[in-house]
């Protein structure tokens, strides 16, 4: 109790915790910005309101400006987090999303909801009302008040955090102790890293912008950005556990006549795509990806299958599988959409290693003898594993190349027949108007099961919301990710592999595919893409309405239908320069949409922003579609 | 044990629990929908989806379609929230919303919050997975895993549905139970209505379908709406307390000199709009309303004084508030907003009575006496005090009539000096452009300050959500209310008060005062106001940007900035009828929105859908509203 301790709890000290000097006193609004700006957030999204305006007036400061963070605002919050996950899922970063308590955070839960579902690295900050209001019995706007006696009692201030925690994050801090604010936003970040999911940080209107002491080894400015296992304090030496079930893996796997390779989708997550198709390129095993991971893997590898996909997979995938005497599956995510329905089905004599961040198992069918080991990390046992394997000891009896199907990706843009224009056409089109190197977001809804079977251009980035499918995301992440293919240019190319096929002075395209019905629901952020000049073409398939839901029920019902839009003038509204008096943007037949794509493909970067509304029969459904509506029809009722 | 009793426990029983015979099995869903239709629900909003869309086939049976019950999809779930939202805001009866698992729900979350925050009776009902996977470890899709080990565990398949419960919802319901289903169902209704307030059923994709017995004696279809007395069974006869409770009120009131009524939003909520607009007719008693129930009162009646707001009110009504001795406060609500941030101040010996559904408080200030009382029945107390009143024994002192402010709505629509239009213009013009009985919708933003302090002209229903203060509200709110309005022809006119100066022939129009930053959040929903063709008026306000946010901190900052937008355009892209060519939709001087508004005042109803643009100083900020940033920005960070 002497005063020398007094100090030291001070808020203020004049040594850091690691005892080195404090050099400056920042308010801890800037020290999260430049924290971010550290960790490679160069972008971050949200909307302003009136608990988080003086936070966003710390973007404005020297060294936040020096930083290179940039503010986009979004016109809803929904928006704003999705766009902040389409950020995240390119860079592999975090995504950061900023929104006013209620109104906004509750508005961008879906979207948060989404990023818990697909590991995707989200920083959720909102700005909520001073710490002084515990103390008032105040009904604060934007706060529900108490289900009962709602004038008498305080309402509960943290009701909303209470909504989130433990549910759609892996962390949440509420940050009412300026001692404990550094520690918490730390700890969210390094979380955020750790599990791949969301976290959130309450910021209080009276704590933005007390003042926080930094040491002189911090770096808060320094140049480079954190490396991940920096971020995450990786240990450098692998267990003793993890050597031997690394070895016990690769003998696995020279003793094996058939092996094949899943990379799922926690290999993007986590940050070994490199490793694993470096490891493709190396060993020449049949490689299949997932329908979450699809692009993950370089397509235009040889020895790539297709998505693998249970029992909706097209045939000659399963029949390839069920020759499969070893399958090693990286990153495995166990989903009802990603396994198809819980179908995936293996020889009976064979043996499956499943490599997941928080276990290895492997299962031997035929013994019906299945161990796990935990405790594993990921990156550096995917590492060991990739970097272990000598190619030489490996024992194929299979054909290793790829059999091309009929519309593999080499095929040039060439006009078929014409006609209306189906999912089937879509299905051999559209890969061949994908460059190599190109950055393709595909939302939910019917194009993705086209999607799903065709084969992509090599290094292909192709992001879909594969598991959590909420309709609409996939516009305003293509805000996100046309803004983190700005920050990080040509990063996907070399997150890729080691041997990127790509003309260096290429410039990727970003293409999105959209669907009518899910565009209604966030049309307004393309505003966005146009004012930041976000080179993209938009690939509208108008269908007239909801076509899955279609699949599924209603087929003809109005529920299932949606209003008429005109495209071209909407887009101009919001900013677009579409001309129709010049040109063509509304696509029918096949010749036309030959065409128009042709010209996209062999002159790309002529238009900032294209657009390409592509007519479809409401009832034009894609065969592996059929078979899901069926198989979910049938898990549903019976 | 014997036969017979497994005979009544079956779900199908030939003797419904009244004992009366069973006429018929109905389906589930099919049910739901004639409950609703009998408590005089005629629209429902959603979003169809994979978990919804059996529920949503069986809106087309013969049953359905004869209650008259109709479907509007919307673009969005949020969107379909905040129109159900507008749908009980005018009929003041129960809007339902139906959306799907996780994503659907998720993302109409901020509207049923809104909804809960400000007593609004409406009705959530999601469609989620079947009951038979509760048994199997599945990840679902639309559904968050498990924070950890997240494919070893299965998912708590109610996780959204703790989110909300006990939140924003004063009742939930997921069905699981044939046996209960019914009653859940009974019950969801009558807590809506009996606290208004949002419930939430959750109907499983195995139930909806499931068959029900129905007794001859549910009425499922009878011609008449249910009465909320029915639906809340309210006791019939008062008590023995709320009779002397009144007594003793009615005294204070006769021995005042200078008493006043305060009528408060939950007068509204609560179905008793009517009798205080005739008590204050009977009485001649000044009167004032509060923020949130502007437009509750009939503000053309000549006592009516204004809104009182604490210090943010205007003086002349903190001076005459002031030299009350008695407040009759009907269905308060006390919140940051509605009390001008905890401002409300009477005279020191005054008497102040409020009245809300939960209590009675009487505090006699010169004595610091506060009584409360519990247990009164709201709406049977209301009555009761407005039955019992005896004007003749009222002796006051005061002139009652008020005097007409410098724009009071009496005054024809004149044009003033030519120059830029301002909130001070606005003041002015809006209430002169409102006819009496038309229907106001005010978005959360500047324009709520400035029409704070305007005199509607009698009958006039306005409508703003004063406390939650969610922007992007209004454009869906007046989709759901136009929709009300055709159901439910001139039906605030009724409700307001027994001497509706409104000519009977009279149609009233649908006026939206729209921001462009809120519009910018919820844009397309009016896709579907032009759709179903509800003639509306559009006063777009483009100020350039979030000013109301300027008026807080940031006046100048990019954050506060939005896209700029070519509306006409755009809402030709949503399918408007706009002819740049023939007509003029952007107003940038005083006369010029002069002519505009006169000719829409002069001639309603020749053009089904109006839009005037009307172009503001992005820093032109209403008086009150810089007195309430300034006080806002005191509280916050002082
Ligand atoms: C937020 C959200 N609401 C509803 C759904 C249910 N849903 C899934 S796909 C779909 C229709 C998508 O329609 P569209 O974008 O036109 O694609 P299409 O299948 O017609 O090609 C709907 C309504 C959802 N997944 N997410
Ligand atoms: C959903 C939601 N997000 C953010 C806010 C914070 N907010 C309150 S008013 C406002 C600006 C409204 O701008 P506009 O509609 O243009 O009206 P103005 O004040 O400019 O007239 C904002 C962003 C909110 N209340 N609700």
């Amino acid at each position: 109790m002497t005063p020398v301790t007094e100090k030291v709890e001070s808020p203020f000290p004049t040594r850091a915790r690691d005892g080195s000097d404090v050099c400056e006193l920042l308010p801890l609004g800037e020290y999260l910005y430049l924290k971010l700006a550290q960790i490679g957030t160069k972008t971050i999204f949200g909307v302003p309101g009136d608990f988080n305006l003086s936070l966003l007036e710390l973007l404005y400061t020297q060294k936040v400006k020096d930083s290179g963070l940039k503010w986009v605002g979004c016109c809803n919050e929904l928006n704003a987090a999705y766009a902040a996950d389409g950020y995240s899922r390119y860079t592999n970063r975090v995504g950061c999303v900023v929104t006013t308590y209620g109104v906004g955070e509750l508005s961008a839960l879906n979207g948060i909801a989404g990023a818990f579902a697909e590991n995707i690295k989200l920083l959720h900050v909102v700005g909520v009302p001073p710490t002084k209001y515990n103390t008032l019995n105040h009904n604060i706007h934007h706060l529900v008040p108490r289900l009962k006696y709602s004038n008498l009692l305080a309402p509960n201030k943290e009701v909303y955090m209470e909504m989130v925690n433990e549910k759609v994050c892996c962390f949440y801090a509420n940050i009412t102790d300026l001692n404990q604010a550094r520690w918490q936003i730390e700890i969210a970040i390094k979380h955020i890293f750790q599990y791949n999911l969301p976290a959130y940080i309450f910021i209080p209107t009276d704590f933005q912008d007390a003042l926080i002491p930094i040491s002189v080894n911090e770096h808060l400015s320094r140049e480079d950005i954190m490396p991940i296992e920096e971020i995450v304090e990786i240990p450098l030496l692998p267990s003793l556990e993890m050597v031997s079930v690394c070895d016990y893996i690769l003998s696995l796997l020279y003793s094996s006549k058939t092996p094949c390779i899943i990379g799922d989708i926690l290999v993007e997550r986590f940050g070994v795509t490199k490793q694993i198709n470096d490891l493709i390129h190396k060993t020449k095993l049949w490689n299949f990806s997932t329908f979450m991971s699809k692009g993950v893997l370089n397509e235009s590898n040889p020895y790539y299958q297709g998505v693998y996909f249970g029992k909706l997979s097209q045939d000659h995938i399963v029949k390839k599988i069920q020759m499969c005497d070893l399958i090693i599956h990286f990153g495995v995510v166990e989903n009802e959409i990603n396994t198809g329905y819980y179908s995936f089905n293996y020889k009976p004599d064979s043996v499956l290693i499943q490599i997941h961040p928080d276990y290895v198992r492997i299962t031997q069918f035929q013994h019906n003898i299945r161990t796990d080991y935990k405790g594993i990390e990921f990156r550096t046992f995917v590492d060991m594993v990739t970097k272990g394997v000598q190619p030489n000891s490996i024992n194929t009896t299979y054909n290793r190349l790829f059999s091309p199907s009929s519309h593999a990706y080499l095929f040039p843009l060439e006009q078929e027949e014409d006609g209306p224009i189906s999912h089937d056409y879509l299905e051999t089109i559209i890969p061949r108007y994908i460059n190599p190197g190109d950055v393709v977001v595909c939302e939910t809804g019917s194009i993705q099961f086209t999607m799903v079977n065709t084969r992509l251009s090599s290094d292909v980035e192709y992001i879909t919301q594969g598991f959590y499918l909420s309709i609409g995301m996939a516009i305003p992440a293509s805000l996100g990710i046309g803004m983190a293919m700005r920050d990080y240019p040509n990063l996907h190319l070399s997150k890729k592999s080691s041997h990127s096929n790509v003309p260096p002075n290429y410039k990727p395209r970003l293409i999105l595919l959209e669907g009518d019905g899910a565009a209604q629901m966030t049309v307004q952020e393309i505003t966005n893409i146009i004012k930041y000049k976000i080179p993209i073409e938009i690939l509208l398939l108008n269908n007239q309405g909801y076509t899955i839901e279609r699949a599924i029920k209603g087929a003809d019902k109005e529920f299932n239908d949606i209003c008429e839009w005109n495209w071209p003038q909407l887009l101009n509204g919001l900013g677009g320069n579409l001309d129709e008096t010049k040109n063509k943007y509304k696509f029918f037949s096949t010749t036309e949409l030959y065409e128009k794509l042709k010209q996209l493909k062999d002159y790309p970067g002529k238009e900032t922003f294209s657009f390409v509304e592509v007519i479809l029969n409401k009832l034009n459904i894609p065969t592996t579609l059929i078979k899901m509506a069926s198989e979910l029809e049938h898990k549903e009722t019976k």
